[in-house]
């Protein structure tokens, strides 16, 4: 089991990897009272949720299951509401632990369920794929869509605790794998090159899900993750910071929100917009035609989209300018000064970056 | 002009008290961007919304304005989803300002989409209410009720700024006053002995409206509150702390749910509240039946219900059982150690607290 620390003073979490940590004897020292509300969905209930609440319940523990739909659609007020019900119909309080246990999704939605619910309960995460055990368990961020903005309801609250079970990927469809090396592969752009050189030689070990590669890059990931959190937990950086992860975000909203949540999955669309955020960092003569191709090349053979759908250019841009990293109505962008290293930058022209997502998009 | 500051390192914000504040030129130094969006009702909206965002937009800031609909009735997912369409709409970036202007369900509305919005952004506070003034627009709770229980869903969140402009209460409607006295004649119970002999010699001057008497009591209260909440800014301390700002709350929320929030004011449902528990402080042996006389005749003078609706006994502990100061099963309430000097009791036997209610609301 590796384990490493999200430091943030009297808010410090664990963060665990390995293989078989969905149980009860990593989770009970973390609870702050007799009963957990386990919000789960039904893809990955029906795997796991029986043997955590056994385990859980053994130990004295009350248990209430919340098991929802499955899918980002329904990261959304009324899935929200279904768990609020559930708690006050069982009179959860204060000291009840909202355990998430699923993808990114679940992980949000519990989230800030926990957030919210009576104000604040205690939360775990334990994320069961790729893309939530390196991304979006780590760090605080909860929260829902709105029909006119992805993530634009939330709120920042910690977990006490942050299980990744390995096991947990070896059921997961090999597109949302994929969708979750996109966010890998991210963390050696922005701020590690020696992780983009690893991942460089080892990829097709972590689409074969070798169970050492992918501790190795999780953990990697996490790492990298927990260190940029530390120095800017709720964002307010002005320089670099928690919105250098949102390298191709940006852009890859407008992807999400321009086809309607769910056509693509986060992390393809993040693909997408991690190439047109190289592109434009070409066009800013930052880095060279090569690394582009580098970056390219590493995404395809990561089983990802490298090329943005037809929204028209212009759709872009306006469902662009909906996305939080928008300061002040000034278009603010995650590119790269160059590979390994990102950057905000909030001077780039509407040309060059209509330009970019035209290079990078079915016309 | 009053002044005073909630300490909360670096949260601390002002509390200004005085008439004509509601003004730009005491809100503008405290704005981290170019826009605000001001968040009132029907019915504060006419007397205030134009003046205000006039001065504003002469200083160049961008106004959006979002009129809901005036009650309790409205604190809900319903209308809180109409500011974050607007904020939405508008574009409203992490550096808008939301402002809320009115009452205590303005606060907790708008106070909750600013915790929410884009994971949080800046927020004022401008009640115009006397509970708001005393109460709700100080110490950071926001939130909604659910058909389940009262501020079941909400978030802490500080203000910038608290800008209690005592003009505003001449125009409140004497019930509405009335009410808020209750939050006023509560500090001088759990915390204030010299406070509660100042409110028996000055409470008519209090329902006359006298600008002085109602200055000097809105300081105490806001002094007292801001004492309490630096103490404790979430709700954790083990004994006392903020959780004695809810003396009555337990007993006057059952009377709210029970018969549909907006029946009864907040104010009325805790005056009420309170009498029970004086009553039930005194089937403790801690007070006196000459003190829980004392209670009831301030009430009273005040213009507030001293007995609680007929819900029926089991239903008033049924619906307590909702509140959020139930930790792990077991009923903890807010009782009178002595008149001054409140604690949070988790002993009293069912037996009674069933008596205490039935002394203190119609059969």
């Amino acid at each position: 089991m590796r384990q490493l620390t999200v430091a943030l003073g009297e808010r410090s979490y664990p963060i665990l990897i390995g293989p078989g940590l969905i149980a009860a004897e990593h989770i009970l020292r973390h609870l702050s009272g007799p009963r957990v509300a386990i919000v789960t969905n039904e893809t990955v209930g029906p795997l796991y949720l029986e043997g955590l609440a056994d385990g859980l319940r053994a130990a004295g523990i009350g248990i209430i299951k919340i098991v929802l739909p499955d899918g980002e659609a329904y990261k959304n007020g009324a899935t929200l509401d279904l768990i609020y019900d559930a708690m006050l119909r069982q009179r959860c309080d204060r000291t009840t632990t909202v355990i998430a246990l699923g993808g990114g999704v679940i992980g949000d939605l519990a989230g800030y369920a926990a957030a919210t619910y009576q104000r604040g309960v205690p939360f775990i995460q334990v994320p069961t794929t790729v893309l939530s055990q390196v991304d979006s368990s780590v760090g605080g961020k909860t929260g829902i869509n709105h029909p006119l903005g992805k993530n634009m309801i939330g709120a920042f609250w910690q977990p006490q605790l942050v299980l990744a079970d390995t096991n947990a990927l070896n059921t997961l469809p090999e597109r949302e794998l994929s969708a979750g090396l996109a966010e890998i592969v991210k963390y050696g752009l922005i701020r590690d090159l020696p992780f983009l050189a690893w991942l460089e030689a080892n990829v097709e070990r972590l689409r074969a899900r070798d169970p050492d590669a992918l501790a190795y890059a999780i953990e990697c990931s996490c790492a990298n993750k927990a260190e940029v959190v530390a120095g800017d937990e709720r964002e307010t950086a002005k320089e670099g910071g928690r919105a250098l992860l949102n390298l191709g975000h940006t852009f890859g909203h407008a992807i999400e929100a321009g086809l309607g949540f769910g056509a693509w999955l986060h992390g393809e669309a993040v693909a997408a917009g991690m190439l047109m955020a190289a592109e434009l960092s070409r066009r800013l003569s930052w880095i060279t035609e090569a690394d582009v191709a580098r970056v390219r090349s590493l995404l395809q053979r990561a089983g990802l989209p490298t090329v943005g759908p037809a929204l028209g250019i212009e759709r872009y841009l306006d469902l662009m300018g909906h996305d939080k990293k928008v300061l002040a109505g000034q278009l603010r962008l995650v590119l790269l000064r160059q590979i390994g290293d990102a950057v905000v930058c909030d001077s780039a022209s509407r040309d060059d970056i209509l330009a970019a997502i035209a290079t990078c998009c079915h016309a």
